[in-house]
Parts: C-alpha cells; structure tokens; sequence
C-alpha cells in the first residue's frame, strides 16, 4: 500500500493526495480536473448479481498471513469479502528461503487470491486513503505496477514509463493530463487494514538499489537467478581468480531467521548440487553472515543459538557478529574511482560490501534482511482523519466537548510513539485520539489541553499484522501472531456481526507455539512454547522474537528438521500445495535441485 | 549464435569482427589492443584434470534438439564434449506452449544443459566466428545478456548498459578502453554447427517491438504473465466496456502447428479456469488466428486439417486465412494521434493490429509465430572461408589449380540460394566452393571459370539442424528432424571416429514418424507416416511440414491426445521430466491451472 502522485517523492505524493483528498470531502468539487471526477463519479461496485445482496461488504487491504487467512475464514454467507492488494497472491512466507535455491518452486509457496471455488473478491491495487466518514477507500491500480513482488524499501525513483503510463489512457481516452494518476473508490461496511510492513534498510548507503530482499516471490527469483549468474560467469576461462574469490561471496546482513535460513539453504544448494556441477569452483565460494548485533537469533534460547552457531560453523558459514554494515555498492573493492563515480558503474558484476571493522569486501551477492520499516500507507495516508466518523466511534474517554462536537477536535490515529505502528486493542479496533497541538492551533483555545485526552475507537475498522502493535504489548512481527490474528478475528466476526455484541466478545489473546528455525543439512532448532502454555502476550521484546525465554520443550537436529517440515505441510497451503509440496521434495532427493536458469 | 561489437548494427558487427579476425589471422598481431590480445592469449581450457586427455574434443554450438541430444548421446570414453550455448538449457519445445497457460511449469520443459552426471562440459556464450585452419572458434559470454532465453528475431536496439557493460570491468580491471567486448578462443577436433533460427517476423511493421514470441521460455513466461494480466486489467471497475473487448482480444499470427497449439492452449484455459475465476468477463473474449495463407496446418491431409479447423470453431477460435497483417502497434485502434507519435504511446495497454482485409483492430496480446529465419552467425560469420583448411578439407571435385594450391582460390560455404541456410551432404559435413567472381578479381584469371567449380567438404566441421538444409533435398524445420540428425550423428561419430571410416559410413535417411498437433479440448490431430514407410527425405515442402501427404495411419480425437501425451512423455525428457510431468497433468486436473501471476 503506497501513495503516489505526479514525481514527487513518496511522502509528499502522500502529502498531497491527503490535500487533494480534503478538499474534495469538504465538496469544493470544482476544484478537481474532469477526469478526477469522473473516476470517482464510477459506481463503485456494479456486478449485478450483488445489487439484491444484503451481506455486509468486508473490505481487507493487504493478502499477507493477515489479510489471506481472514479472508479464507470470513463466513461467506454473512459477509461479502473483497480483498484489495497490490499482489495477487498471498506467499508462504516460511517457505520462501526454500525456493531461493530451488529446493521448492515457487509457485508451491504461492496461493492465488482468486481461486476456482473461492468466494473471495478481489480488485489488484495500492489502497491510497482512506475516508471514516462515507467509508470507502481510495484504490490505486498495480496490475503493470513492475515492483509488485519485489520487497519494498521506500519511496521510489519516478518511473518515466509509468507516469505518463499505466491506465490513464485506457481511461481518459478523451485525452486529458496524461499525468494524472487514475484512482477509483471502493465502499466498504467494514474495513481490515492487514498491510504489512515494508523492508527495513536503516537508510544504509546503497543498500536500496544494490541488495537483494527476501520478502516476495520476485525478490527469491531475482535471488535464484543470481545464485545460478555467478557460478556461470565464475565457469567463463576470461575469469581471473580474484573475481572469482569477488563473484563467489555471498553476504548475508542480518541474523535473523530470513537470514539465517538463506545461509542454510544457499550452504545446502552448494554442498548437494554446486559440489557436483561446478566442484573446480569450491574453493572460491564464501558465505559471510553480518549482524550489528553480538548474538544472531535472539529469539532463541542460548543453548539452541549457540547449537544453530555451530552447525553453520561445520557448514563454512561464517557468521560475522557486531559488524556495522556501513555501504553496498557496486564495482570492486578498494578502486576509489568506482567510489567516486557510481553513476559509470557497470551493473550487477561484482559489489563491494563496507563494514566498519573489515572495510571493502568484494562479493556477488548481498541478501539483505534486518526487519521491517513502517509502510508508507500507514505513515502518511492514515495521519488525520479528516472528519470524525461520528457513527462509526465510539468515544471511551475524554473532555465534554469532544463527546458534545467532536468534530471541533483534529482528531488522529492512535499509533506507537516509537515506531509509528497502529495501535490496536485487543479486538483489533482502530483507536482515535486528537492532537493537543494541532487543538490548540486550531481552536485558539489552550483549555483543551486540561480535559483529559480523548480517546474513541473505530467500530468498522480493524488492523491487524505486522503494521500493528497491540496496546497490551508488542508481539513479534511473524506470522504466527498474524496467523492467530486472523483467526480470531475472523471467528469474533462470523460469531458477532453487531459491533455491540463484538465489543463484548473477549480479546484475543496470544498463545505462544514456540519457533522454529532451519539451519541446513536438514537440521532445524525448534523452541517449543514456555512451560507456562502462554504467555506472550504483554511481554513482547518487540523486534522479531518470541517473547517469553523460559524453558519449554526444545528440539534440534533432524527431529526438528522433520517437525517442521511435518508443520508446515499441515498449514495454510491448499490441498494442490499439499500435494506438490512433498513431491518437490521427493523430487529434490532423487534428482537434485534444478539449475536451469532463466 | 550473433555478432556484436560497439554500437553496429548486427551485421556490420559481424563484419567488422570477421575483419579484425581476418588481421589477426595474417599474423599482423600487433593490431589488435591490448586487451584483445590479453583475451586471445589466455589458455583456451585449463582444467588440469584434462591435460592428459587423449580424448578428441568435440565442441557443439547449441543446445536445442540438434545440440542438446547430440551431446547426451556421444561417447564420453571417446569424446571430451563441449556445448557452447548463449543459453543454459535445452527447451522441449513441443511442450512449450502448454506452459503459456500454466498446463505445465516452465521447469517441466526445461533440462540443464549442467546436470549432476553428466560428463558434458558447457561454456555459456555466443560464438561469433571459426577457424577453419587453425580449429577454434571465438566466444562471446552471454552469461549476463539480458536477450538470452527470447526467440530473437534481427538486430537489436544497442542496449546502453550492454555496451559498456557486461564483464570488460571484471576483465579489464587495469582499465582498457570499456567499449572493447570481451571474447575468447575455443579449440576443437570436431565442431558440430546446431545454432538454429531466429524468428520470422518478415519485417512486419512493429512486430519485432510489440509481438511476443513463442520460441523459449521466457517468451512463454512473458506470455503467461500477460494473458493474467490482461484478464486483471479487465476486472477494474474503472476500465470502460470497449477497452475490455480490446484488452481480451487475443491475436495470433501464423496458422502453424506452434500458432494453432497456442490458441489451443488458451481456449483450454479460458474454458477450464477463466470461467470460473471471471465469469463476468467471458462475454469480452476472443480469439482470432491470423495467416496469409488459404488453408491452416499445411502439413496434414486436408480431412485431418478441416476436422482441426471444426474444432477451433466450436472453441470459438475465428480461423482468418487469407488475412496479410501489415502492423502492430500500442495504442487503439483508429486512433490518428497513435499512429503519429509512437514515441509517445504508452507501453503495453492495448495494441492495435492492422491487415489489408480488416483494417484496424484493437487486441490485448499477439503472439506471432511464423516460421524461422536465418541465423546472423549462418549469414555473416561464416560468410568466407579465409583461409582454405588443407588438412581437414577433402576436396572432391574441381579444377587442377584448386587442388595444387586451393589457397589462390577465395573459397565459401555451400549454401541453399533461397534460404542461406548451409547445404550439408548426407554424413552432415559442411562443403566448400568457390566464389567465381571473387576468383577472378582476386586473381585477374578469367580461366578459373572454365574449371569445373571447385567442391570441398571439412571433415571435422558438421552443421545439422534448422540452419541447415540437405543437399539431397530440404527437411521440413522440426524437432523431429534435429532429433534424427543428431541421434545419426552421434551414432555415426561414435562408430567411427576416424574420418575416413565416418566418410565410407552409409549416410543420413529421414524416417517420416508422422506429425501430430494438438487441437484443444483434449484432442489432437496425428498423422501417421506414409504408407511406405519412409520417405520425407528428398520430397519436402520445406516450409514446416512434413513432407509425404500419402495417407498414412491418422488419428483425431481423443485417441490422438493420449497417443500425443504418451508420446512425449517417452521422449528426450530427463527422469526428472518423467516423474512430474505426469504429476503436474494430474495437478491441473485435480485442481486447475496455477494463476499467481509474477
């Protein structure tokens, strides 16, 4: 979900979409150009069969653990359900390392939201705002959208063919601005902002334009076709050695489990099929693991890190702790006319990776995975809410005239102070607050500021997953938690329609199932959930673990490895995955990974 | 195979290239650059294992049906086997179009050139010129190159990147001129010409830039991802009805069995799962098959091809015969402002089609697949014989002056008028002539031309495949022929490896197997050989077909498909193939074709 208009940098598209967006709700009309108008003036949902259908419209922004598993548990009789994402599928996220060097194929990893007996509707784009009061949302189409499958770092170079691009001559036949950004609104009855986050890079020098991501199915592709590139190019007898040492270090930043299950899965690739097809290249080939942090998997007991440390030892993965990563670029390392002149860079040959302890390091490859940043679509379209949704609130707190005229107030979207997530309460609500120095300003009248803060929250919008944090504490950002998420939502909706009985439903509440990591060589460490039974929730440390440490039923080696595939064959796939699935992977085992790149 | 060097357009590379060569091989070293010099000195193939190698070494230049079985069926005790293939894999191409819809994966198709046991080695790369004399070719990587896995159809836009790209920084690290493209030499014994053709395209205006191919797997993953797109594009509320017939109309070009297979393929889709996953758009859809020609699959009986066009029409396949296509282009049609400023149009959305019978129309895809034309490295680089081989050529008729010192002679490789393609005898050796005209300018000797012309043919260089047409009479292009040739080929080399005894060797004979297509709907047209058994050689038609339209064993229906289906499966597939292929036919029966779309 993403916001953009007209070549300005992303935030401040978003800026002015919000303005435009203003303007319009306040009905100065006139002020949009013709072809605005017309977008908006398109019956928002016209299928005729649904002009007699009284079931509530659940609109799900997002087809990640969130959004995908609600939408599959909504009860379709009681709920019309359209999910709204820039992608068309939803990614089996555990699995997805496991594609990266062809152990599985993509497409066993993927779900398409459209399926053959599925209820589910679905209209591929970014949502671009959204209004509480008329409730509908702002969709922008992504259907030709070239970064749809690719992690998203942030706000993006303009891309000359897409702005004078995409739809708006299908639509404007007539010819007006080519540069306007066609959009179109979808109504809703309820709405479930299940966006996600986007990819973390810290702002680090080159990192954007030169990493690797591993969070969609483009980003494995891309990764598997340069795996396969650089034991090719390293094959070419123009090659000389040091390239070849450059071409065949694969660096890996961050020590988490996405990085950490790469490292094992790159190691498995080389030591099942690159030993046999290349094994003259054996002696170049490097994988160096870097975190700024001293420990990598810190969701993890001490005794199964240091067992997991171990085994990538045995594996010739180094693991570099408390390096800082400080630039990735490309060109070979030490050439100071390759740093002074990125620009005449050749593409995609060898990079440089620089850390403060080590300095240049040649690779030629960098998978780069250090957590999620804020998404854009809830950092800047949900900033203000425009007018209070006045039918839609309901007011728990706060001064006599918030509750007389709230709309005196400039209300906004509760989120986490730190990280600028939402913040949900137990039953996934969004929460309004108001903003004591814009109700200062606006009013002229500092006595506000003595009433007790108000609070309301949001009867018909829910947020849930990773751009989320509960009030009652943060839980990890897996998806696991957006998994349970989902499920109880969905249970708590298909139970109570009426958002009064809702409201008096009990809150979700985590339940820890343990984690689980593989580390190669068909080894796996698995933490099982502590001996209390739950837990979790509340207690978070926040940042991609699970939370509680106390010991419970730990498992390592290959019963683990087995654990776990068994797991995630029993999970969220569909029965044609769970058919293809273990097929793969006979298939791996007697012919090994395939190679063909392409 | 292709020629390229700074900027040129194709064939003046190729020119200029064979003239740099032509220096070189005088001796006149001291012309070339440095880096050329750099690159030419290094050892043609280091690996030390092989120093002691008494094999002969076979160097193969392809890896499709030609190159690819020849290679799987040599020798290794005799041969050291060598590919030279800008691609990497070996595409089943009867196959290829079931993985437009998603009936098969891409992978299903496809066998690496690199397997696990095989003994075949493989350098990935464009060969760009041979030396007759002193038995090498030069190689271009094409590792990097960004064409490799499309049908190619001419000379190519100078790609910017490309030009001061690819690997000169990885080889000229010390900072040589970055316009230079790297190459390297190849040594053989025995060099097996099997490159191939480009695609046809006739130079029809704006096909090369707007059509999509049908020819390797990244034309049928381009085509995968846009018929999905296209179906996506159509589900927007905001695109109006007439778009929606322009973006769901589908064109092919080329009444073929690879044209009539497509529209096939993508009747089968829109019957099995657009039905279901967009019943609201069925009413849009069309497909229409366009030729120049009166009459569709030339190369069946006229019952078998009119009960095929029958089967099209109750598919709603309009078959339009007779229809000269005369442009594509993006934007709508009948729009004078497209027509004008092509710069301007925006890509992808709707494209306009234009024939002399219809006019415009608006479509949303074409797919254009007329036939094959020749290869730049058939037409350019092996132009002119620079040196004549004396001791790997046999000469077998001419006059006495050729024979005493054929060296005062300007000798070229025999090929057909018409085509250009390289005339073979029946052992698939490469002939030599005389260019009569250059022979006498070069020599002021007007009575070379009452000699007998001069005939040669190299022992150690053979060619077969599409590039190639028998001098005994024209095969049609098919995999079944390059199939034969190469398993004759392999058979023969593998016999006798001494060129005397290969030449006293009974020579090549087409076995007609008979020609099948697939129709749609689980049905197939299959012609069986002619009554006689064989035949085919020395009667083609020479444009696709197989030749004999004496009737044979047909079969249509149902009873073709499972024939057609067991048929392939026993082919040149690898076990990998074998085991899932069955296993994805079974997939899609059970749960419909994959539409993730990325």
């Amino acid at each position: 979900m993403r916001l953009r208009a007209l070549g300005l940098p992303r935030w401040q598209r978003g800026r002015d979409l919000v303005c435009r967006q203003t303007l319009f709700q306040h009905s100065t009309r006139t002020v949009l150009c013709a072809s605005q108008r017309r977008a908006y003036a398109t019956p928002v949902e016209p299928p005729q069969q649904l002009k007699n259908d009284t079931r509530e419209k659940v609109v799900i922004l997002g087809s990640g653990w969130a959004g995908y598993v609600l939408s599959r548990h909504l009860d379709p009789k009681k709920y019309r359900v359209l999910i709204v994402s820039p992608r068309s599928y939803f990614v089996f996220t555990p699995l997805l390392n496991d594609t990266t060097v062809g152990t599985l194929e993509f497409r066993n990893v993927l779900e398409s939201v459209r399926k053959r007996n599925s209820k589910v509707e679905y209209v591929q784009g970014w949502a671009d705002d959204v209004n509480f009061v008329d409730k509908f949302i702002t969709v922008e189409p992504s259907v030709l959208d070239p970064d749809v499958g690719h992690a998203l770092t942030g706000p993006r170079k303009v891309n000359e063919e897409r702005t004078n691009d995409v739809l708006e001559r299908t639509l404007h036949a007539g010819g007006t601005s080519k540069t306007q950004v066609p959009t179109f609104p979808v109504s809703y009855d309820k709405l479930v902002i299940a966006v996600g986050c986007y990819s973390q890079t810290f702002n680090t020098k080159g990192v954007r334009e030169n990493a690797m991501f591993l969070k969609d199915v483009r980003d494995a592709q891309a990764i598997r076709r340069r795996i396969l590139e650089l034991f090719e190019l390293a094959r070419l007898p123009i090659i000389p050695e040091e390239t070849k040492r450059y071409l065949l270090h694969f660096a890996i930043v961050g020590g988490g489990p996405t990085g950490m299950e790469f490292a094992a899965c790159l190691s498995d690739l080389i030591r099942d099929d690159i030993s046999r097809l290349h094994p003259q290249l054996l002696k170049y080939i490097q994988i160096t693991l870097y975190d700024v942090a001293p420990k990598v998997l810190p969701m993890f007991d001490a005794s199964l890190a240091d067992y997991a440390v171990k085994q990538y030892k045995r594996q010739n993965v180094q693991i570099k702790t408390s390096h800082d990563v400080e630039e990735l670029r490309k060109g070979f390392p030490n050439d100071p006319e390759a740093r002074q002149n990125q620009a005449n860079q050749v593409k995609g040959r060898v990079y440089t990776i620089r850390t403060k302890q080590e300095g240049d390091v040649g690779i030629g490859l960098c998978v780069w995975s250090t957590g999620n940043k804020n998404n854009p679509f809830i950092e800047k379209a949900l900033n203000h809410v425009r007018r209070f949704p006045v039918r839609s609130a309901q007011i728990t707190q706060g001064g006599a005239t918030a509750v007389e005229n709230p709309n005196t107030r400039q209300w906004i979207i509760e989120r986490d102070a730190r990280s600028g997530s939402l913040l949900i309460d137990d039953h996934f609500r969004v929460n309004l607050t108001t903003d004591a120095a814009i109700d200062a300003e606006v009013n002229g009248d500092p006595d506000h500021g003595h009433d007790p803060q108000p609070h309301a929250y949001v009867k018909d919008v829910f947020a849930l997953g990773d751009a989320t944090k509960l009030k009652s504490g943060a839980l990890p950002a897996t998806a696991q938690v957006a998994n349970q998420q989902a499920l109880w939502l969905a249970k708590a909706l298909n139970k109570y329609p009426d958002p009064e009985a809702f409201a008096q439903n009990k809150g979700f509440t985590f339940r820890n199932l343990g984690v689980f990591t593989y580390i190669g060589g068909a080894k796996a460490v698995l933490q099982g959930p502590p001996v209390s039974g739950r837990g979790g929730n509340g207690n978070g440390n926040g940042n991609g673990g699970v939370a509680s440490k106390a010991s419970g039923l730990n498992f390592r080696g290959w019963i683990a490895f087995l654990l776990w595939r068994g797991a995630y064959l029993t999970m969220t796939l569909s029965w044609r995955n769970k058919f293809l699935v273990p097929i793969q992977w006979v298939a791996v085992k007697l012919f090994g990974r395939d190679v063909s790149r392409f």
